[in-house]
């Protein structure tokens, strides 16, 4: 906490910083707050009615979990953003998709199998919690009280569930939705940190979404790590060509991001992780255009499932952004590229993502065809679409292979198209899936 | 070695410093060695009789090789450390338990198949020592002598075998295990590099003990890689929070590790890597606790074979540590965690660690009694337990998967719980387990 | 550019320096370029009648892409030498060589199978230049012009297919083979990036050429992971154990190398390659001796297919180097290990190599002749080799399994022999194989 920005500055005297250079986004706070360093009881201390995690210490009445509500006192901006995506949205985005919870089975239940059979046993809330909720997020829940001895003698604690987590869609004991300290780790909020892509690498790397593996061995992934030390990657703004000469993660995504002389924006900051983006290149069971907000647990598609496509390649498009969208936000980023590469080389770069975008999608369909056929003729079992093995191994066709492919397309990593679970994956296991249903 | 601090100060001044930034841990040096820097014929010249591996170079008795007995003459603590250690022994712990000795030919003989069936060639030396070996430490033998030119004459220099090898359970011309070059590289013994997990990194990676790739993965991780520069490696004693702000392998397992202000001990250091541990999560074939001494080829199981635990779950009690020495250990160990995490935060933590053991455990428990009901209708053939493709999968259901989810669980990196080597590999294997057995 | 050499120094004042220290290997220059600074126009202006890719830019001719004819102005050693190595070449070795061809095509193609068969339909250029291509290179052909609307009014500039690529082989709208930005990116042209191992790993990395990932694992791999930032990377000449202290890639393949003095040359810097190289690890399908020159496709083996080897193990020597060359290569090698190494040490290490040489070409011949009792048996269709599972799992044995050992075995990455890709796999793929052809 001492090396913070939090420890050196007051919320007011951060407000009076120039336009691009602030990083608090409200220019009014609590009376309390205002004109002290941001210490412990000041976000610690907040909102306690709505914190039935809150517990006394010391005649202070402290919160244990910091939420994005809280946050949101001083960058009510971010957390505004951040509220509206799909990742603040990421556990409900699992558990109310019926779909998506019967593949959550497939991948972590307990399975007890006798030799006269299977017999699988329903998944334990704590391995869901090790597994696509420690991204995804948990819900944090107060079960009573305990006490604790100290060195100050004995305090009266809350007892939380599904506890420790931080994964970016955590429901917090004051009901507010997702965990800033995913990125900014606590207590040093450093803006280095989330701007590493180490950061982003925790959750999103191979094999269902490759992006940190193909962004290290793409042409910005070398730059970076041969010259990041030496960047500047605690200013602000962010001044491409000066502070650093190749994006991380956060350059691409989110950051705002000026000119060398860091008076013009190239792009503004976002704390809605999609809002840039057109196309959503993790298919589900295809790539589709992004969808309008973070609850895609609402989308419904063309039979009635919560998937942006449907198994014949429909799109959902109800709830996906239009056409115009995807347009505007393809102009933003590539105004971003545009400020390294020329204007016909980063056109190209996009069209041949989409190239690769539709013959992935063509690959997947072939694959899923197959399962379809042979859930017509009962060779699969329909009923739990992902529980045998040629199933699983569609699964992975769409959910590694594509994926992959379509990650190496968008930033350059050769491999994850090709021999590492690339077209080479793609090809041979199609081939797999025909042998297993010919072998049933 | 100009850059070492061997070559800065002689053992005597090194004996002054103040306790906790000590480095040699005898009080008392041979008189020849004192007062003088530790050049060259200060490490090679010691202990010759010992050193089969001696030679004369210049009328000096030199060895090759400089072992931990060697390193013992002024680090004495460390080197008797080291030598209870599994570590140490790590070597003996392959080649003296006819189990592993086993599961070693499944993974590197030579097998010709000609289309009327098997031949299996027994696994040479070599590749044991380039597999196995590599990091387990090979025996290093004299095998005679041979002349070779040099630009100062001829010289007669002793012909090794299994050489060169930086195993850390290396055994060597004068008897002694381990290699502490393994970690401390000639010839500069750099401590910045045995505290940088990068080390670690060369034996401790996936498929089999992912420590490596969980800790990349995880939040300790993320901040190492992201703030890790800026470190100071170097400082002894290591202060907590001033010298570092996130653990690196060494932090947890074996440095001595003291409050900010430098004069608290968090923790004591050990060259006993297994002291500080409780539970061992590499399941052989189930999780169990540490053994209490590094002989592992010493342990019975209830079948009267040289695993920690039975086929059906039991484990080898006699050689394991009590449940009062676990508890020791953990509170050891929490110490340091509650020293950045509160106390209910770690209590959880290791409460979830537990379940995932228990949960992981049990899978395997799945898969192995398919097996066993294979081998008792010989389906399987129970001779060799490991040659069979049903067999080989369930060794990596142990091995790879199992071990994958609880390192994953025990630092906190996801994707190894999940779709990497995870729950997700864990499920779909079973299935092809199974499938493999329908097939036979 | 601004950070670059080439804004800094004219081409006059680079040959003045001493020949240790210059980066230009031309005595003589153009009259216009000689006294400047090498700017925008210097490169793009350069040879404008073999560049079908020029245009117009207020009144200047530039060409779009920068050739290593171009570069090869002020660097003409370097272009020649690259031109004949394989890198140059590495398009033309895949395409105009059938069985590669159909390698790629068992591998990108996209399949479309319906519940009756197969259906290949060939693979799309498009698809090749994002996998294999990728790294190979692709053909950049001009298709006619386009006008595009720029701040500074319309311009008129070439279509360039097959683009962006900078792949090593990349055959360029000059006709010149190569791309020089593969290893020094635009526009800083830094040598830096070039010698630091995230460069080459951008292509030479698991499962087909672990290069990256073994050396990471690695002895050196680990000192450069936890030195390298101390190490000065700019300096020319390069001086062992002074300006570094454990190798990059461009230590061992290229870079000129001297004494800690900077006087003696331990080895000098080449282009080509493949030139310090004696034997060719990546088996195709077996390990065997350096092709002589970079055209590997004008290899034919005795069973006339262009490949080094033969399936029965037979080199085709014509166009492989001599024994004798063979010899001097490892030797100037040698010289290189021996600077840190001891030369029982170094010949050991080299000798053991030759072993797994000879050990895994052996396995992968097992695997061959499963396949080719196979294709006798009309079990499997040899027409196109490579496009059964079978086939698929016999190719991975020689080009992932077989490989991965060689490349652990030739750096010291332990895990690569064993586990990961390692001995494990080739002997768990064999018995795969086996099953596979008892299947069908």
């Amino acid at each position: 906490w001492y090396g913070s920005g939090h420890s050196k500055i007051s919320p007011e005297q951060a407000a009076k910083k120039k336009k691009l250079e602030r990083l608090v986004s409200s220019d009014t706070f609590p009376d309390n707050l205002k004109s002290v360093a941001v210490g412990c009881f000041e976000c610690h201390g907040l909102n306690r009615l709505a914190h039935s995690d809150n517990f006394d210490h010391q005649n202070f009445k402290i919160n244990v979990i910091v939420s994005p509500d809280d946050c949101g006192v001083c960058h009510p901006v971010e957390a505004s953003q951040y509220s509206n995506s799909k990742k603040a949205n990421a556990l409900d985005i699992l558990r109310k998709n019926p779909v998506y919870d019967m593949l959550i089975e497939a991948a972590v239940s307990i399975k007890e199998i006798n030799s006269s059979g299977n017999k699988t046993v329903k998944s334990t809330e704590h391995t869901r919690n090790q597994t696509c909720y420690a991204c995804h997020g948990t819900e944090v829940k107060v079960m009573g009280r305990q006490t604790i001895s100290t060195e100050i003698g004995e305090m009266s604690v809350p007892v939380l569930t599904n506890w420790p987590n931080q994964g970016v869609g955590r429901i917090n004991p004051d009901k507010s939705k997702g965990s800033c300290t995913s990125c900014h780790p606590r207590h040093g909020f450093n803006i280095e940190i989330a701007r590493k892509p180490h950061t982003c690498s925790q959750c999103h790397l191979e094999p269902d979404v490759p992006a940190w593996n193909v962004y290290k061995e793409s042409k910005h992934g070398n730059i970076f790590s041969s010259l990041g030390s030496q960047w500047n990657w605690k200013s602000v703004p962010w001044k491409l060509g000066k502070d650093f000469t190749a994006p991380s993660c956060a350059v691409c995504h989110n950051s705002l991001i000026t000119t060398p002389a860091g008076d013009d924006i190239i792009i503004n900051r976002s704390h809605d992780f999609g809002q840039r983006l057109w196309v959503r290149l993790l298919g589900l069971i295809y790539s589709h255009p992004q969808p309008k907000n973070g609850r895609t647990y609402e989308i419904r598609n063309s039979a009635s499932l919560s998937l942006p496509t449907s198994f014949n390649g429909e799109i959902a498009g109800n709830y996906l952004i239009s056409k115009l969208e995807e347009m505007d936000r393809i102009n933003s980023v590539k105004k971003l590229c545009t400020s390294c590469h020329g204007t016909f080389w980063t056109n190209q770069h996009f069209s041949s993502l989409d190239k690769t975008i539709r013959e992935t999608d063509r690959m997947v369909m072939s694959s899923t065809n197959l399962i379809i056929d042979a859930w017509n003729k009962n060779i699969l079992d329909r009923i739990n679409p992902f529980d045998e093995v040629a199933e699983q191994q569609w699964i992975i066709q769409w959910l590694f292979y594509a994926n992959s492919i379509r990650y190496a397309a968008a930033m350059g990593g050769p491999d994850y198209a090709a021999f590492k679970n690339g077209w080479w994956s793609l090809n041979a296991n199609l081939l797999e899936i025909q042998r297993s249903l010919k072998l049933k």
